[in-house]
């Protein structure tokens, strides 16, 4: 410690202050020992992070052929996804009519994490063909930068002469208007999300929401969910135990006219 | 499928019908598929949680040798704690003048998570002899519970005569008045905060607030915030590189006023 260079010190503060230096001595000597323990820390709470990712990434991989799997089952069950969308409490109110339309040429939906799980994930969408875009695979994809923010890429969707009404925007190409940047709702429309890549605020948060819940909720069991819709239409088909009134007639005739448009 | 009893079906109708039945049954079939394969996704979710919780307890087992070097560390270093608390951010507020004269006498402070770390964690603060309650530990232990809250528990303090001040409540104990249940605001006293067990919403929500912040933030590297505050007060203590002005004469008298005070 520099002594104040206006005074000579006398003898008591002398004393004090060497008793100071000693103790400032003590002082930065422990602050050093924590600071090497902290250095120490870092390292285990380090090694225990990419742990835990082995972890997660082992079962990823033990977790993509059942995936492949399902994939191939939903194949068999019409209109599957589609259920299933309509039937979640939030992802139903993304659709709009004309989504809905769009959705009966959706044959599947993958989430797949990097393989570096850090690095992020995406979603994809697989179209039959259909006459509102020549795409056949639409892909959304969430990559975790390092300074923490998210980039969002999307499929720039190659719509059909009249298409990509989703957004509202008017559909006939010959008109000169210009529709670039044009803020669609997100809410409003499944194709507004999926092509919204610009990270502002707000539509961050909606953004995220929605590719979270398809990715931790619908992806993870949409059994549940096309199950609930399977149950409020068929009535006793299935699931017997779970219907025990009277509507049985009604609830037959319903279904064969469904099995009529099913078996198309 | 039942088929409905008023009409006898006609030839076509009787086709359609069968192949109906034929694709129920493979629809019902295919859920039927699906639902093991979810059952079976299920499964291994459950152990990956499983194997990822087996690596936070093996490391927590790493770490807590580590902490306990740590705390021998700290004990030689004055105030250490009071001091970091008072560089946070946030636990800055939360110590009101009161609390800071009890935290002269916080020795240590220690958060430990239950051996299955799905259980919970507590809290410690541990006291010397002190003018204020009779205790020398008080601990708050978040207990995570089945059904998806926490249950809070704290030391009772055995607050001595006419201590329990933080709170604002008189400190008389001779007065009579009924005292129970009186909700202190916790953002405005550590005591308060460290008290109260209560789980209603927005108190649930800034208790654990201050709880998270104490695990996850000031038990992990109290350093950064420690050193924050003594760069503050040393000037040129301890770390010449980060104070290269000219206060170095003012910053070591008031160094000297403060080591005499930390000698006592």
């Amino acid at each position: 410690m520099v002594a104040d260079k206006g005074k000579k010190p006398k003898i008591g503060e002398k004393i004090v202050e060497e008793n100071a230096e000693q103790i400032d001595g003590e002082l930065v000597l422990s602050i050093e020992k924590l600071q090497e323990v902290q250095d120490e820390l870092e390292k285990i709470n380090e090694e225990a992070s990419d742990k835990v990712l082995e972890v997660e990434q082992k079962y990823n991989e033990v977790r993509k052929p059942v995936y492949d799997k399902r994939s191939d089952i939903i194949k068999s069950i019409p209109d599957f996804w589609l259920t299933a969308f309509l039937s979640h409490p939030v992802l139903s109110d993304l659709l709009s009519e004309e989504d809905q339309k769009i959705f009966k040429h959706l044959t599947s939906l993958e989430v797949e994490d990097c393989k570096d799980v850090k690095l992020g994930y995406s979603i994809s969408f697989n179209f039959s063909p259909n006459p509102y875009f020549e795409d056949t695979k639409l892909t959304k994809t969430f990559t975790f930068l390092d300074e923490g923010t998210t980039k969002i890429t999307a499929t720039s969707i190659k719509w059909k002469e009249g298409m990509g009404v989703p957004n509202g925007v008017a559909h006939d190409h010959h008109d000169h208007k210009k529709k670039g940047n044009k803020r669609c709702h997100e809410e409003d429309s499944f194709f507004c999300w999926f092509s919204g890549t610009q990270q502002k605020d707000v539509m961050d948060e909606i953004h995220d929401e929605v590719a979270e819940i398809i990715r931790e909720d619908l992806w993870t069991n949409p059994l549940t969910y096309f199950n609930n819709e399977a149950d409020e239409e068929d009535g006793d088909e299935g699931d017997e135990e779970e219907n025990g009134t009277d509507d049985s007639e009604e609830d037959d005739e319903d279904q064969e006219d469904d099995d009529e448009d099913e078996g198309n």
